[in-house]
């Protein structure tokens, strides 16, 4: 119930720093009776893990999940599982310079500053690391809520610095190296060209992400506080870099009317999703649409003023390995934060109003 | 801890229909031996209350709050206080004509299909009209986080549909009906003028609210999940009709460099404030700067699509006492629940890491 | 979540001091649909009300209660039940000798030390008055596990000081002013001069009382922490007064061997119920059975050695208006705080297995 | 939050089966700035640790914790601090013949039914050996708990089955087998050779343990549900095997009168400790005192009547190895869940009224 836990239901508390001997979690609550191997979780792990294009960080880690409870010959027992993944690839030297200053726009001067003590290497508790484990607890709830609803989860870049991606259909987003849903090959090495000059530059790039839900049932959420987009807008806003939230029309409901915002409906259900699925803090039944926006990794090689321990000026430079758009591998991640969200949601349901009858439309 | 309570350490429950004889809410956790009378409180609830002019509701609610518990002879027990306010003009024959059928973009239908049972007057529990004991509760936050930490807050009207509003001084705040901080005449007649079209047609526009908190610590936060800027965005995403968050640049991150991005240090303090005074979770001890985006208000005269109960169709028109823009009277619920997270962090700061020595600088 | 909320899934919390304007509760997490009145809650409301006979405070309070949220047309909607109880007997002045020194045995000295502020009226929060609340949302979580489960509870004094009662069947309960499973006219008229005894020395005594809840289904409860028996230990330990809980067996356990204490299993069930209903934390089906001891009073005529404020020698009796023995009143509200406790865990099963199947026999 | 947690501002989560790969913790919300060590909590893992004498189960487990996180260059950082212990010593196959058939008196029966399914390798997720991550978890409370405010913790066993053991000192305690606090040696031979004659007769039996508190500032706890002596009741019955709890008098309390029970005060302090440390829930400054009833083992030889999965009759044997008395080893795990509920006290405390000053007499 300290701040590193996630959900009330399905609650999943991670654990561990980017250069310790091994990060995981802890996921209390799965319901019992699912199937469920290693193999189900590490899928998504690679789709996270660092290495897989010259675009992300270089860093080598297999991020091999293993299973250490909850689970008794290959079905969820409704125990804890505990999630454990070794950390292979440290390589903390890089971090011998700025253990004593504090790079701009990143969590050290916090960090330092909150708890008087500071793990440096690899920004400890703060690197994207940490999204392995959460990444692994998100399979697990992905796993049943497809199983139990026939919920699916997708996700794709919209946007890399000023390139806008139009989405071209979720087939293409395992095809390029950066979750884009497109197979436009123009636009696709307009964008390896500027990771290239920008990895050049030493310098690092902001991003936009759409990640969406469906076939979530009507229902998920709660009036005020839970709230459905609330949950959503927590899980999305505690993603590494993650500076704004949307759902569905998000901002441009600035400029709607309401004649144009809300949506109709007739009896073969909503016209539009303005309300990217969520009204009154409650599922529509629709598809639940998020957008993001991430900002650039502040862990760049670009020359910075800042200051030292003592509060003398000093200027950084960031070695080590980073990825110079923390956007590209956060697709993932947002999916499985979305899933732990619902899977929260459809367990409180399931406790406030019993089982939903997903077999049965209940318009 | 089911979902109608908000906080961990200063934790505020609500109850209470729009229609139903009273709402209120119990605070528990607010530190012993602050003064606190209810006119500390009042002050906040007679900003936001309806019928103030004549571009909001004219629901006539005097809103007066009346402390149940938790203060003897003028002074907070450590106890739970709680807080009541009776409701005065409901006129629920105005909502005869939608008990049967769904608003377009409203909690109706999500309701009726979560419950199976609704409170069709003025929206019952979805009503804007529970926002009054947040920001109840936000005073007593706010006054507390301003004696112990010299903490403050503000928040304005930015854009009206299409019209944007320049930020000319918190000072012209109070000095007009949609909490615009300006005194360009121009500018706010043609928003009255706005306004007055869009009542006679019947229509909702949305709208875009800044919100501030200054002079907080830097430390308050935690490192995954329950960040200090996830918060802000569960707190926010939360109230009545907002759709998108941004914490500093927000989504202008998209398009920024890391160079660009970072707020660089000096001996004297950050320069510049795109991270809008979080990293990593954890305030930086500049401002705290967040944007809304509010969706129309979907209670409007024009005729809509929809569906009854039985699924057949029918059209909406709703009648009743509706704020054309919710965005206006949007600010103080702004403050309050921004207040009401940040007071949260400073206890579970406190919980973790002692007093934050607030007269010796820390760097 | 702070510490003035009962449940989580079902979640009471409680305000008000006992010479306050009024005390209640807010119920957040009733399943919709179940049909709820005031009449409901006040019968069990009148069972702990004081003035009911001269062995038991003589304060006069209709203590009735109102539901100001969360039922619509008699129904329950799954939104927050607000339940407010009137103060109108407050005799504030009989405490004027009390506000600068600390009865023996009662939480004067502790509050005084913890919030450095006191609200000395009738003992403030710690007064037993703030059980009413509980057993206004007992009734309520009552009437749902019997509807849904045909879950009955039943309570009774065992022990009256040095008298010990014998169980001679739950019909007789209401028949006395002590809540005794018996017609023995003999021991009731002993219980009733022994009372007489008592309030004419100006002084207290202990109780020992037992609670049951029949028709619990086998599976509520989780393996660690939250176990079923630790929660109910926590809930009966919570209770004003309360010193020691024991379930099933209890204390004799500690003399019983494994081959006496495991109730053995048949196919037409459990042989005996030393266990009290709760096997590794989760119910067996049987009886939940349970068992309170609860200290005298500490509010008493007799003159007792204590201390000021300031640290020098006081004397303190106590006059005002008290149970000479708290245990008689307190078996109602252990009968609300077992059916918080079984509530919240019926919730949470349903959470995370889905709907128990009452109607099938599960061996 | 879902039950397998222990705490809400230091929490503990667990994880793992008897016979899994491994057991361990997640503790979150440890204060930052403590030196730590394994070697810091591997004492008190050895107190608890099986194998030690022939009265307790010959299971060789060495019970070596790794920290895998939240501690930095020897200092505990304020991140989670994961502990992680192997399983070495599982052998599955003394468990063959329970699988399909309930131990009565064990959480065979119970789990079956929740869950559906069902580890049955050295009683799951239900063994006394889900023990040491909290023994390790407590040993990093009390450290703590130690350095800031000089509290201590001790325990000894006061009765095994029908010999009681009179209190010789805390000395004693390391010295036999038993945790008694007695160097009386006729006594202890008494209590070899009834274990001894127990183990032939392969049943087992009760016991009743004490422990204490001792340093406790006054002010820790709530005035309602969170009280200190509600949350020590529910970390005791929570601990495997408990069935009865008392505080300061406990059940004695029934017989005692007001003028008796409530401890007097002078100048020099509290005469007399019947409230055992709490009153009205918060701490008084005194020892806190519990006692806990533990019921024998229910893994014995001796041949019980049980029923198989199928409803069948079916005698149980169960082999294996197992702790005739698991109340020998329950005295550590008792100090360690006290320390457990202190910290977290201590923390919310600290959250709500600023530090205590533990230098400064508050009289």
């Amino acid at each position: 119930m300290s701040g590193n836990s996630f959900g009330k239901l399905f609650s999943v508390t991670t654990f561990g720093e980017s250069h310790g001997p091994a990060i995981g979690c802890v996921i209390d609550g799965c319901p019992p009776g699912m199937l469920l191997s290693e193999a189900d979780i590490q899928s998504d792990l690679d789709r996270r893990k660092p290495g897989t294009s010259r675009h992300v960080t270089q860093r080598q880690e297999a991020d091999r999940v293993q299973i250490l409870s909850g689970v008794y010959e290959g079905v969820t027992t409704g125990t804890p599982i505990a999630l454990l993944i070794q950390n292979e690839d440290q390589r903390s030297k890089d971090y011998g310079n700025i253990a004593d200053t504090f790079r701009p726009g990143h969590a050290d001067y916090t960090y330092w500053h909150k708890y008087g003590v500071r793990d440096p290497r690899g920004g400890g508790r703060s690197s994207a690391r940490l999204t392995a484990p959460v990444v692994g607890a998100g399979a697990v709830a992905k796993k049943w809520l497809r199983e139990r609803y026939g919920i699916g989860f997708a996700g794709c870049m919209r946007q890399l610095g000023e390139i806008e991606i139009p989405f071209g259909g979720w087939e293409h987003v395992p095809n390029n190296p950066f979750f884009a849903a497109t197979d436009d090959a123009a636009l696709l090495a307009r964008m390896e060209a500027y990771m290239d000059d920008l990895r050049r530059a030493g310098d690092s790039i902001g991003a936009r992400i759409d990640v969406v839900a469906t076939g979530v049932p009507v229902g998920f959420g709660q009036p005020i506080y839970d709230k459905l987009d609330a949950d959503i807008a927590y899980a999305m806003m505690g993603i590494n870099a993650v500076k704004g939230v949307e759902i569905g029309a998000g901002f441009n409901a600035v400029v709607q009317k309401g004649s144009e915002h809300g949506d109709e409906l007739t009896p073969e259900g909503f016209v539009g999703n303005q309300a990217g699925g969520v009204l009154g803090g409650i599922s529509t039944g629709q598809d639940i649409t998020v957008s993001l926006a991430i900002k650039p990794t502040s862990s760049i090689r670009v020359p910075r003023r800042s200051i030292d321990k003592t509060g003398a000026p000093a200027m950084v430079e960031t070695f080590g390995r980073h990825d110079p758009c923390v956007g590209i591998r956060a697709t993932p991640i947002a999916e499985a934060m979305l899933a732990l969200v619902l899977i929260d949601h459809a367990l409180m349901h399931r406790a406030q109003c019993g089982d939903v009858h997903v077999d049965t439309p209940r318009i």
